[in-house]
C-alpha cells in the first residue's frame, strides 16, 4: 500500500457530499464504466469475461478510467461486481451466458445459512489491489468512491441464488424465518463493513451502500431488514483516513418514501431514484444530509435539447445552492448499455454549466 | 342487456369505497381468478389458450366466479386482459409460449401513431357480455368490479410492442416527441373511459384503474403523462347508474410518493402497494378518498401464524375504523401464481375476523 496518492486536484464531489459550497454541482454516473462504452468492450473482450475483468486488478483500473478520458466527471467509481463478498464467502458466482450474476451454492436452507462465515478479506485482495492502483493511476484527478451492495440486496441474490422478479424465496425466509435472515444479514453487515474500511485502507476516498433491492420491500420489513443493516455498516466505518473525512452515501432505490428515515443512519448523502421530487426530498431531509441523484437514465436516448432541459429541470428542482445543502448530480439508476456515448458528452457539460450559472 | 340484476346481498366493498361505516374490512385480491386456483387453470385448458379464456364470456364467467365458491370474498371482478382496447385498436394483441402479452403492431413512429384510432366498441361487446353474464350469475353474492389499464399503461405495451425492463421506447417518445406521446394518451384515455361506461352500463358497480408502470415514470413526467390522462378518465366516468353510485379506484404502482395528487383526481379510493405505510397515508389524504391494499403478496408463502400477524399489521396500520375512513383490504399487487390456495383461505379469514374485532 502507497503510504501517499497525490494530491486531490478536483475535491467539487467531496464538498457537494459534506454539504460544502461548490462552484458547480459535480456529477458521476452510476455503472459510467460500462457496456455503453466501445473502450469498455474492448477491454472486456481482452479480459475473455466479465469476471475475467473484475477480477484483474489492471483490467479493472483500465476500464474504470476509461470514462474520465471522454468526460469531465466529477468522481470516479471502483469499477467492480457488486457480488463479490457473497463470493467470497463461497457461494460460487457466475454468469451465464445473456443472463445475470448467479450463484452455485445458494443459501437454500437452514444449513446453508448456518454455515455461512463472513469472507476471509484475502480473497478480495483483488479488490483492495485494483483501488490502489486507480486511486494512483487517477494521480489525483477526481475522487475515487468505493462501494458494496447492502446486507439485504447481497442476501437477495444469496438466497434467490441469482436475479428475481418478485423475490419469492428471499421473502419467504424473511417471513417464515426471520431468525434465519437475521442471521444472513448480520452476517453480511459485518462482511460489508470489513470490505469498505478495507477499500478506505487502500485508497478509496467515498464509499457508497448500494440497495438496490430494498424497494421491494414492505414498510415496516425495509426497516428491520435492510435500513437497520445499513445503519449498522455505516456505524462501523471509519469515517476518517490520514485525517480527511471518507463520505458515505446510501441509496435505496425505490425507497424515497423512507427518506427521512434513511437520513438518519448517518450517512453523508443519500442517492435518490427518478421518481422523488428532489424540492420535496431536500425539504424532507433539510441540512442533515446531501443528495445525489437523479436523472432517469432514459433521458440519455432524447435529442441533446431535451437531455438539456431535463438537466436543467433536475437543477431547478433541488434549487438554489447555499449554505448546508449539497447536490451530487446522478442518474437514478444505472446507465444503460445502448445509450450514445455522445449523449453523456451533452449531459455533463449541460450540468457544469447551468449549475454554474445558477451560481451566477 | 336485462334491464334489472338481483339486489346486492353484500355491499360491504361498496360501502368501504364511499367511506360509510362497514362490520368488517372487505376484501379481494388483484388477480384473484388466476393460475395459482387449480379449477383456472382447467378451464383455461379447455379454452386452449389464455385469449381463448379472455374473449369467451361463458369461460369468463366461469374463472371469474371460481375464487368465490372458494373463499369469502368481498367482492368479484371480471375476468379479462389489460390489454383489450389496444387489441381493438388493431394493434394484434398475442401471447407468446412462456412469455407475456406482445403486439403485432406496435407503435414505432409517427405515421403508426397518427394512424391510431379509438376502437369500435362492437369489437369489445365479449367483455360486455362477459359483464352482464358475470353480474347475472353472481346474482347479487358481492359487487362485480370492471376495470381498465391506466392511458399510460396501454401506451407502454403498446410503443414498447410488450413487456419491458426499462420503457426505452416508450419513454425515448415521451421525451423526445412528447406531441406524439400526448396523442397517444389523449386517444388511450377516450377509449378507456368509453370502455369503462359500457361496462357500468352492462352491469360493472365499481371500475378500477391499474396504472401498472406509472411508477416506472419520473417526477414530473408521471403527473404530466400519467396522472393527468387517468383524471380525464375519470372526470369521463359515468359515477351513478340508475340512482346507485358506481365508485371509481385508481391504482399507481409505484406511486406512494405521489399519493396526495393521485387522491385529488376525482376518484372514490386509491390503491397502495405495499411499501407505503397506510397509517401515513390516511394522514396524507384525510378524508378524501377511501384506500385500498396492501399487503405484499408474497406473505401468502408464509405459514399461517405469519400471514395471521401480518394481516393485524396492516389492519393496525390503517388504524381503527371510523366516520369518513374507508379500508378495502387488498394485496399489494397480483396474486402469485405459485401462491398455495390454502393459505387464501387463512388471508380471508383473518381479515375478517381481526377487523370484526377490531370494531368489537
Amino acid at each position: 500500500m502507497p503510504t501517499s496518492f497525490a494530491p486531490l486536484k478536483n475535491d467539487t464531489f467531496l464538498r457537494a457530499l459534506m454539504r460544502q459550497p461548490t462552484e458547480y454541482t459535480p456529477l458521476w454516473l452510476m455503472r459510467q464504466a460500462g457496456r455503453y462504452l466501445p473502450e469498455y468492450c474492448a477491454t472486456r473482450a481482452r479480459a475473455g469475461s466479465f469476471l475475467g475483468l473484475a477480477k484483474n486488478p489492471d483490467y479493472a483500473t483500465e476500464v474504470t478510467l476509461q470514462p474520465l478520458d471522454r468526460y469531465a466527471l466529477d468522481a470516479a467509481i471502483l469499477f467492480s461486481d457488486i457480488l463479490t463478498v457473497p463470493d467470497a464467502m463461497g457461494l460460487g458466482l457466475y454468469f451465464a451466458d445473456g443472463e445475470g450474476p448467479k450463484f452455485e451454492r445458494p443459501l437454500r436452507d437452514e444449513k446453508a445459512v448456518m454455515a455461512l462465515r463472513a469472507p476471509d478479506l484475502g480473497s478480495l485482495q483483488y479488490v483492495f489491489d485494483a483501488v490502489t492502483q486507480i486511486r494512483t493511476e487517477l494521480n489525483g484527478r477526481v475522487p475515487l468512491i468505493g462501494f458494496s451492495g447492502s446486507p439485504w440486496t447481497l442476501a437477495c441474490y444469496m438466497v434467490e441464488g441469482g436475479g428475481s422478479d418478485d423475490f419469492r424465496s428471499v421473502k419467504t425466509m424473511l417471513y417464515n424465518r426471520p431468525d434465519l435472515m437475521h442471521h444472513i444479514l448480520r452476517t453480511n453487515a459485518s462482511a460489508v463493513a470489513d470490505y469498505l474500511n478495507a477499500q478506505i485502507d487502500a485508497g478509496a476516498q467515498a464509499v457508497m451502500i448500494f440497495d438496490t433491492w430494498g424497494g421491494a420491500l414492505a414498510d415496516g420489513a425495509y426497516q428491520q431488514f435492510s435500513l437497520d443493516y445499513m445503519r449498522d455498516v455505516v456505524g462501523r466505518l471509519q469515517r476518517d483516513k490520514d485525517g480527511v473525512r471518507i463520505p458515505c452515501i446510501v441509496f435505496t432505490k425505490g425507497g424515497g418514501l423512507w427518506l427521512e428515515q434513511i437520513a438518519d443512519i448517518g450517512a453523508d448523502a443519500v442517492g435518490l431514484d427518478w421518481t422523488v421530487n428532489l424540492a420535496q426530498a431536500r425539504a424532507r431531509v433539510g441540512d442533515r444530509v446531501a443528495l445525489q441523484g437523479n436523472l432517469d437514465p432514459v433521458i440519455l436516448f432524447a435529442n441533446p435539447d431535451q437531455i438539456r432541459s431535463e438537466v436543467a429541470k433536475v437543477l431547478e428542482s433541488f434549487g438554489a445552492p447555499q449554505a448546508g445543502a449539497g447536490h451530487v448530480f446522478n442518474l437514478g439508476h444505472g446507465i444503460s448499455q445502448f445509450t450514445p456515448p455522445e449523449a453523456v458528452s451533452v449531459l455533463v457539460d449541460a450540468v457544469h454549466e447551468i449549475s454554474r450559472n445558477m451560481r451566477g
